[in-house]
């Protein structure tokens, strides 16, 4: 290896070499060996192209290329010695190579620039995990999908301000969490396509006056196309803070679901029995079954969200072009990934493993005059009673139903009749709350017809 | 008007009527009522779909319809009489509907719910900001390309970490603003794309057993379509999220190019002089032109990003459906989007009245050896010297003109050839800043026929 | 009133005026007239000292202090006209004060400036509500020791992760939000130390030639000295952020709070009911009864915290001293006080009113094993097992019990034995939820003689 | 050690072992093994507390107390062998004593749970990060008073809106940040005596029947007392979020000066020269001196203030007591420790090294008509022109020099007549920068001596 004691690199301008303090501050190497994969990508695609036009020999190019490999696969067998005095990937790579094939080494940095170089790393980085998320949330779409199959037609409570509002199915509930998702599919495609256009080539700021061919470098490494100022490639960190933005609310989204699991599975709900897999004891006490996964997964937002912030706060008022500051990116960026991915493969897990409790569910479904709107709404459309003044009158039934500790469908005819002379025994039909259910055909709404529509309708969407 | 003591829609239920401080917390007409248009525009389109659908008469739908413009009237004439009492827009407008044409009124919410209206409302809102914000980045957008297109050849200092680093234009420098701008239009676009489905038929969150049609209110209100899942349509702000994650990214980009500016319009660098419009004077010091707008636009990326985290943070961990946090949606983006709108305008204003100072840029760009970089360069091209080799002689050869006091182009070929005895007089045709410029012709790099080919580019996609 | 076309204050040194958009952005005279009383106070103050000192005339002070008497008046009636040409409160009143006594207020503003006057104006502002937040926080801790006090031994489940896990006290559960809050209470007085340091006299960043006497306006403003560094205190904004962060972290404490209200209130759990004043209805189900303030409140640390992050954001990297971003900073902070005490006010009276539901708490608190630590205890006290091992044979027993559908008391001594031999009838002693919460008696433990203990503490506390 | 393929802890209630996904997101041992001290000290107080009072022997109290500075010992020097099938550093310590002493270490958790186990070792951490603060901020305040005690009387320009505004010395402004520093420590000083309450033997969440004494473990661990309510005692993070929030403000601070610094260092303004510990060069611009630590300092806030953002929504909502979420509390205040530590100690390098430009600063201080208000402030005092009269004759003149392009001082007598006729040529006194600052005599000004004077009260009050 090369001499660790000082950065080579930077020639002979600094008398001092970086005391323990600014190396623990200034150092990357940490954190972005990370992107080792990425940067001998890009590196070899800069390679190839430099041979391209001319810029450097096809005996250099080659070299480099073979040498990248070597440096690669020491990196993936765990055999590469990593220096922090050489500040950060891209240095650590680049010594390395000049001790395998010394000279041309030195050829290989002709016509870029660590910063458009550090912008294409991180780029490509981040691609790979817009992939990523994409399979993941794929893959939770589908334990959704399956769930909203099987119970399609399983009634249970629908809430709203966590109250008992009108029943709804177990496969509509599903189906809330899929159109989620699918926007965070939604977002992650968008994402991925606008930040596809490849900062190589864009040099420190201004771009060069060798005759590179961004075009083609960016052809290689499966960019749409070259960014198209070069001051902004470098400078330009959208990418990562929409991937956070993105990651932000797919992780909110997770959170509403995690918070209905901790509480769906709480002794006084039992809606749910999550698997022992997705569950953890107490050391103090045996007969506990904790949610962790959901408890954990449900504050991933806090971490994921705190990196945009972080992020932002970072950009916020940075002049152009290349601050140094824009450094504090990956960390965020890093951590944000890993536990994105880990909460939707984890969520998909508990998904595919837990169970509905549908006597609990059911039974929960019928209570708290659940269907008193379906009551409102046939005095609407059988007696022709405006919508407000078919409320007042449900209002009161409900009233009495409640004084006499009783529910909606106890009531006698006479005791209806009492408050609204027009009532009759049909009212009775609508009462139930699986007639509840399948009475709500409108679209996108609680029927199991409309559950299975939506299903298929997404079933083909994925393909399956 | 109607009596405003007591909410009469929610029924006899309640004994005692809502304090002044559950008032305070609990009523949102103070600032909801800024959707009127919109909440009328729903209820015109859900009384004609339910007189097509037969579920309310036609002359029961066009009393409504008349009704609700002549509610419109009032309230854009300013004597309509809003009430606290009455809790939000949504109950104003229907209590005032009920004033002017009676019992026809109280068929209006038939199968919809305030969930669902006020969901309504929202995206109709939030999408004439995404519409408002379009037109607002492309003035933006223009005024920049007008700048760089009479700047495309006038040189000033690159800069990396706020130091010299190479010669760039403005043209160019202008232009990576354009970049960010036109990539906050897509996400403008994309999110106003993906938010573009209704709510309205939804319900309270369960769909309804009227046999409604959501297609017909979707299309009249310009929605794509209706949203696919009536639980999820009533708890979804995922548009009001994406809406405030690209007004923050788009106010982080105004926030840079307003520090650019602060710090250009310092008497140390004289970049730029702002015109008196966006500037202000100060009560002690009579001859201060402050930078006010440029320091205001500095801060909105705290504003805006603060109401991203306010509604991330009440959105985490809700559970379905609708919960009354999220009546907490609106202020935030509210407050977000008039700053967002008045941002854009106040830079588009500043960059249209701003004046370079050629002269200064100029003389800035030639300072601090700035290009060292063209003289490695050159090294490399002609003298086939590895890069990093170059770049050590370079630095060499900076030390000695920083000793001397001098500059590059001021060193003698012999001090020159002293350090590398390859160089020859052909060097000095690269140290000057022109030449610099002129020759980084690589793909969006900084040379002015790049930059007029960027402008030209630019000018075709916005069709001017 | 004076002519509002221009804002005279500055001289003659702008030729154009400036437009709405400048207007627009620049003017804070519309939320900034909150700090009337304040900025009135400051100048009364700082014209007795500059008369005291011999800036001023006697005669003159006497003037401008009783002008600006009328000026107050004429605000706190409503007649007074607010011009945004005036920009901001402290122009408003000054030229009004000009309009009543002339040439004498032309005076006033010898020896500060605009950035020391708002800066102490805020300071005053903020200190107004850190007092009324003590107020709430003492008067929601009152409620909780009522409600402690009241429900010293009612006996309810304790849980973690949303599990049963052991019985606590009713009281026991209060006390918890009473530490919270009063750690709540200590901050909010330590932030009122700190920040009480005077402003006034730092003049525009620099102080000032003029024999001022910076400590008889300190005292005669309530604060405790002046600031001690000039550029310091108009460049200071930690008083703000520090009311928001200490407002951030007590709102999150509400959060908590209003989460447990919101589930309790559930059909499924029914611990707790709310008076109909902190609760809603539903326009279209009639029976709902939801906690709308506890939603609320939950909400309200998304709101306060996001302030935090605007502010954080607008101060981060701003140079020294006053910039015009800071101007952000008085929004943020009204909004968040009047939520913050909004929040604390509806929490109080949530709790003053609610309704424990002892049936239902007690027949929670037995459910779930919750005595199973009292099992394992007693077999490590008793027995003189330890402790991880009285741990595994009290998992065996549960998991018998919950094979056999049974609560741990229900077991026979038999079946006991059967597990660990030394067992003896002793042991059904302690598997009594009352006998459970009595003998945790360590202190802070949740024994209703501890829970008194503390309540007792906290009433000397605060003196009552 | 121990078997490692599953968590023998637990028991045998679960019959599936935690897959891959789960102990990815359920482990903590990764990052608590940080705490490690911290646990062994808090485990070793607990074990002579349960032989004190009498709960287990003194002879396993003394195996206990041994074997856990055998596991310290083998942690401190790297021959531990930490498994994430243990999950957490409580249960690694554990199982390893296990090894060692056999079953005494069984009795160690009587009478505690993990709850108040992490709870205490993660206070004891923070704590130490607080008293490490405490040195930091300290160390960089004598820095600063160094600086500012060599330059109490070196002019220099002071900034509003980034403008020249009065011309201030360097001691001013050094000690502006020594009063923001100090507000810091304040705050670090209040958080540590705030937090400093033992949660040990809070158990899991309700106390313990164990005759334990939470005096005599509060007492040996440093602790000021023990927390009062056990709930509350597993289920607080305030000092967390104390730390974060403190940690931002000052982080904040830094990045103002960090930003100054920047500026400082550009090419256009000089003022400064960091020394080459403290920069970098570039790979491609030779000559470049990049302000690295500064600009990565600026950053940090971002970092911190994301951390407190994460930790925030993590606990917004939470039930009591104790749920899985709480887990992402220790990454999120390790981070920022680190990165506040290291930003503090850079930052005190920086300033110890950093060389002011006098030549650079005197020049700039009289720049731009930087003494105007001191010819406003002589018409005032000597001619009794009111001040808003003197400032409008100010600006005439200010007017009149800049249409020459000259100085205030360049204007002849006559022409300041022609202005005011009671202008005399004393004025010209006051017209020179150095004056301007002696004259600045007000409390807290920017005066020599009225630094000289602030920075002997810092020396006092840091016992220096």
């Amino acid at each position: 290896m090369t001499d660790q004691s000082s950065n080579q690199m930077w020639g002979g301008r600094f008398a001092a070499g970086p005391d323990a303090i600014m190396e623990a501050i200034n150092a990357s190497i940490g954190y972005d060996q990370r992107m080792a994969a990425q940067d001998i990508a890009g590196s070899r695609a800069h390679a190839a192209m430099l041979a391209a036009t001319g810029v450097i020999t096809d005996n250099d190019a080659e070299a480099i290329r073979e040498g990248l490999l070597t440096v690669l696969s020491e990196i993936e067998s765990g055999t590469f010695q990593f220096s922090t005095a050489l500040e950060d990937i891209h240095m650590n790579v680049e010594a390395r190579l000049k001790d395998i094939i010394g000279e041309p080494a030195g050829r290989l940095h002709t016509g870029r620039s660590r910063n458009d170089q550090v912008a294409t790393d991180f780029k490509l980085w981040v691609r790979d995990q817009l992939d990523a998320a994409e399979s993941g949330i794929l893959a939770l779409i589908k334990a959704l999908l399956a769930q909203a199959e099987a119970g399609a037609d399983w009634v249970m409570p629908g809430f709203t301000h966590l109250q008992v509002a009108q029943p709804v199915t177990w496969g509509h509930h599903m189906m809330a969490y899929v159109e989620m998702f699918g926007r965070d599919l939604s977002r992650v495609r968008d994402a991925r396509a606008r930040m596809n256009e490849s900062p190589l080539g864009a040099a420190a700021l201004a771009g060069t006056s060798f005759p590179i061919d961004r075009d083609m470098t960016a052809t290689a490494l499966g960019f749409d196309r070259p960014a198209a100022n070069s001051l902004d490639a470098v400078s330009d960190r959208d990418f990562a803070l929409e991937f956070l933005s993105t990651a932000s609310i797919c992780a909110m989204h997770l959170s509403r679901f995690a918070e209905e699991l901790v509480i769906w599975s709480t002794a006084q709900f039992r809606f749910v029995t999550l698997s022992d897999r997705f569950s953890t004891g107490s050391s103090i006490m045996p007969q506990k079954k904790n949610p962790d996964a959901a408890e954990l997964i449900r504050a991933k937002v806090g971490r994921i969200f705190g990196a945009n912030t972080a992020l932002m706060m970072v950009m916020k008022g940075l002049p152009l072009a290349y601050s140094k500051d824009m450094q504090e990116d990956k960390e965020q960026v890093f951590d944000a990934a890993d536990n994105w991915m880990l909460a939707l493969a984890a969520m998909e897990g508990m998904v595919k493993d837990m169970t509905a409790n549908r006597v609990e569910l059911a039974a929960a479904a019928g209570s708290g005059f659940s269907t008193a709107t379906d009551l409102a709404d046939w005095m609407v459309r059988v007696l022709k009673v405006p919508f407000r003044d078919a409320h007042h009158v449900t209002g009161t039934l409900v009233a009495m139903a409640e004084d006499r500790g009783c529910d909606l469908p106890d009531l006698s005819l006479a005791d209806m009749q009492g408050v609204h002379a027009g009532i009759t025994a049909d009212i009775f039909t609508v009462l139930g709350v699986q007639n509840s259910v399948n009475s709500r055909m409108s679209y996108g709404g609680t029927a199991p017809a409309q559950v299975r529509q939506q299903v298929a309708r997404w079933s083909e969407i994925l393909g399956a």
